[in-house]
């Protein structure tokens, strides 16, 4: 028989996205709605094994809906690698009553969250919150679609200033291990390539497209490079080669960094947090644990967090030709 | 046996959405990526009337995907409607040596080209484009997201002067006929009450509940009304009832209107606006014929244009629980 | 002697304005490094009479920079207006010891703090902050650039929709008795008439204008129409009159209400206010009182309240003749 | 007497900025409204030697007021500093029967604008179109409003980030020799640190003030640095000193790049574009030369090319002591 939840505790760890306080707002607010308390828990893992927690009700959680960012703050952790600190952990949620756990964040959140559940059969469900997409059981997650936005924004920009100059710029976005925001973005801002982790294209095949594209009277162009792709080292020295390897080229670079991860959330991250804090907080109360909540087929759907980290999150093929085909 | 496709037409029609400038440039550069002609018809179903027909490349689309409206322009067609225009606009068809169209617009576009198909056994396909997301067979029109995020962005904005007053503001959002603007725009802007054609509050339900808001502490409040709500004849009276109902209430109206159009396309549209370009022509190039491309489970898919047409578009249900939850 | 000041209060009154958080901000932070305290007065007058008061330091006022409205909220007081409110106000600020106040807001707050200072000799110094930049002794008000921007934005988003279907916008920007921030978004937004209250045109002459435009080739246009003109009774007349005397012309309005308000305030009005908030306190503890803070020729400057209320806000007259030109 | 002037070339030179377009229109618009000719040259000096010319009316300059970069593209040119080149443009011009020309550019192209009026007699006036701000005779130039935006906007969405895991950011802007951008975003941003070109903080100072500030208690900080900085040999060494002199700090980097260039105008640029490009053609129209439009005190002056060049463009040293207060 599940036991019965009277308090739950949520926090943000890893890296930041926008639509995490959405989450938030929504964790809490359901639990108001199902009259159970909620309780904050600050930066991650650190603030979890510290016991900085605050309780939290509807009106704690007022204005934020529209807020970058997270106002329980993240951190990662290494202490709650060991034993010990998962150990602490555990007394602080004993102590504070606290009879199950909400955890936003990425594969490395839901990795502590499995392994915690593991020792201490201590009830876990995960919210994926990270702008990279990148994890499995869910098409998307919190702040791919608003990071989506702030890339095509500034690739637009700085179209602006390549048209006008009749340049090649190299656009580095993020995506260490997948290439999920690279290939989107690189579609919405009519990049002629995209260089994903997915794919290695090959440094002769970028520079003979290149050169097929200027022939073809394009006089500016963008390459969108995702951080983890595999063709160069890195994207100044692709940057380099491009300059060697190519005449009558201005080639710039541009690594548009953190910027990528803050920001007001989209409407759809937002209502999808808000979706997310709702499903969550009443799987729980359902009596479900380990979990992974996400968006399959439109529909709010439960992955076991096991699999949630070990399975891959794909890139979409017909994205990769539609690009092709656009950059014709 | 199918005709062989070698010159295919493109047209926007109906009320114009941001991301059909992206998929008039797709629909044109998947012709020239398979080496057929296209030619962009301005003015929807008049220029088809009259003629008014522009060859296009490459070249032609180069900067527009980016841009809200529609650089085909748009308009509505009462010519059309009779045999007379019909007639009329097949011997242009033939004159050009158009073989196939891609009609891009709405329901009412849509059924032209349905009748169209059906007089002169001619290809079409439609392209959903409209921000109401009012057509079955995709779970996104064309410029339902962007229109989504413009309006959010709005509601912040007077969320900041209705949170400094105390006030109670009705905002008015597109939706003649469903309420998925509404919904989704309500929850992300964090709107105390949601009006929608689909559902009927009433209006002493309406009142009953904003007053338990403002017993809970809520000093301002923003109720979303989509255009085809049908608790008030108008948004203007339904402020009246409430200034009326309710004491010490400052209440306001702002009717967001045809700002709600235009814009820079999301990312989420230029993409979705790129697939379905591709998916359009090369559909017509297998030989199909009468389909509304469409986004279902993440993939293109045909549907219809018989089905788009009389089958509903359904608001998730699952959305009006989470605005419920959320507004506690 | 001036007496001396160890205690400063703040208050926002009046319509808010993008830049008055920015505002409270620097007010706050000036007297932190002044080493004097600084007193938050919520709700305007309202909250001076009530004695709503909470003391402010440098982390009081953390990230607000950057939001619209005022964390301090706003109101209009009836009862202040009456010598037995502000009898309670100075009981208030005596009470808790506040030995000066610095008013945010427009003509009417600073009516206000006149008054209060001839009545009780209690050094008053005023922030102008209203979007209209009516205010005379500053060539810009807090909010107006942030303002001019929020318009802009939506009359790109209408020209959109106006451009693809060749429509007539009449839009309605804030302005009840000045036409800045008309004038100035139609030379901006690119509108082919801008009507402002210190201009009457005419009906004819604007009918005859837009004719001319028309036949000059234009297919769109854009009108944009201050509240307070005096051309027509209201926006919605305008439109019936230009309906009926001219043909063939799709003609819409669209009101961009009170969303005109709201949004994080522009990099200008952030420095603004910045500037105004060190000026105000500073002045204050020079022993100056009865002044409002201004830009004049990229300054800071004082201007007698007196003199700001009284004096008039006159529109650029190059900008009418550059609006001429540009819709040739 | 002055020569009688027909027609006008305009064109665009150096780096490009928001607002270029913009007073292109309006240099076309206000000859069309003076009814003289209106030649467009592409790429700048490149395209005067070419002859790389295009006759403009009010049309051609349609629905680009808000458009970034130049329509008629920018360049450099290494030809144009040799006599011999110079001689190739002036055969254009009188081939083309241009009777003068409005330079839109830095400081750059007005020596290259002030050296062929020296050698040919020809009538030039010089509208400053760069980001930066640096050109003397005008408190603004074209694109420094809508850069300021752009770059706040950035650094609000790294606030978010910086703050959700208590990191010290350093934020690289534009700005190579002087501290405009740096010193106005600094203080909107809310930056603790602000290092320019024209102050010389010192090492050992920056790492005081951070520690300082941490003490206070603040857990993020930003410190905005301006490319052309003098403290450090660049913003990673930077980063490298401060890693290595202070503990447990989180220290990242952001250097923001071209992205600062791109954009559509805000309104301030809008308007300042358009009354610019009337005042450079009615000053030409006027007899006039050898002078830069600029904006000082809110009206259009002139200022001889001469002075515009050689003068320096100073920081507002109010700003330098609203920034130190702002960060008590």
């Amino acid at each position: 028989m599940p036991r019965q939840i009277k308090k739950i505790g949520v926090f943000t760890s890893g890296g930041d996205a926008p639509g995490m306080n959405a989450a938030i707002r929504s964790v809490v607010r359901t639990c108001a709605y199902h009259n159970i308390e909620c309780v904050g828990i600050y930066r991650g893992y650190e603030g979890l094994m510290e016991g900085d927690f605050e309780p939290m009700n509807a009106r704690s959680v007022k204005g934020i809906i529209n807020k970058g960012g997270t106002i329980l703050k993240s951190a990662r952790s290494q202490e709650f690698r060991t034993k010990e600190g998962r150990e602490k952990a555990h007394q602080q949620l004993i102590k504070a009553e606290i009879d199950a756990l909400v955890a936003v964040g990425g594969d490395g959140t839901f990795t502590g969250a499995l392994i915690f559940n593991e020792e201490f059969d201590f009830p876990v469900m995960g919210i994926p919150g990270t702008i990279d997409n990148d994890i499995f059981g869910t098409t998307h997650t919190l702040g791919f679609d608003t990071a989506q936005n702030t890339v095509v924004d500034a690739i637009d920009k700085i179209r602006d200033t390549a048209s006008s100059h009749n340049r090649l710029f190299f656009i580095e976005v993020m995506g260490r291990d997948v290439g999920h925001i690279a290939l989107n973005v690189g579609i919405a801002g009519g990049a002629e390539e995209i260089l994903i982790p997915e794919e290695d294209l090959g440094l002769d095949r970028l520079v003979e497209s290149l050169k097929r594209s200027r022939k073809s009277g394009k006089t500016s162009s963008i390459v969108v490079v995702a951080e983890g792709d595999k063709i160069g080292k890195n994207i100044f020295e692709l940057k380099d080669y491009v300059d060697e390897n190519m005449e009558g080229y201005d080639v710039r670079v541009s690594v548009l960094g953190h910027m990528q991860r803050g920001g007001s959330p989209s409407c759809f991250d937002r209502v999808l947090a808000s979706r997310m804090g709702v499903k969550a907080v009443e799987s729980l109360l359902e009596g479900k644990s380990n979990y992974m909540v996400g968006l399959l087929k439109n529909k709010m759907e439960l992955t076991p967090l096991d699999n949630a980290i070990k399975g891959k999150s794909k890139i979409n093929l017909e994205l990769l030709r539609v690009s092709d085909i656009m950059s014709t």
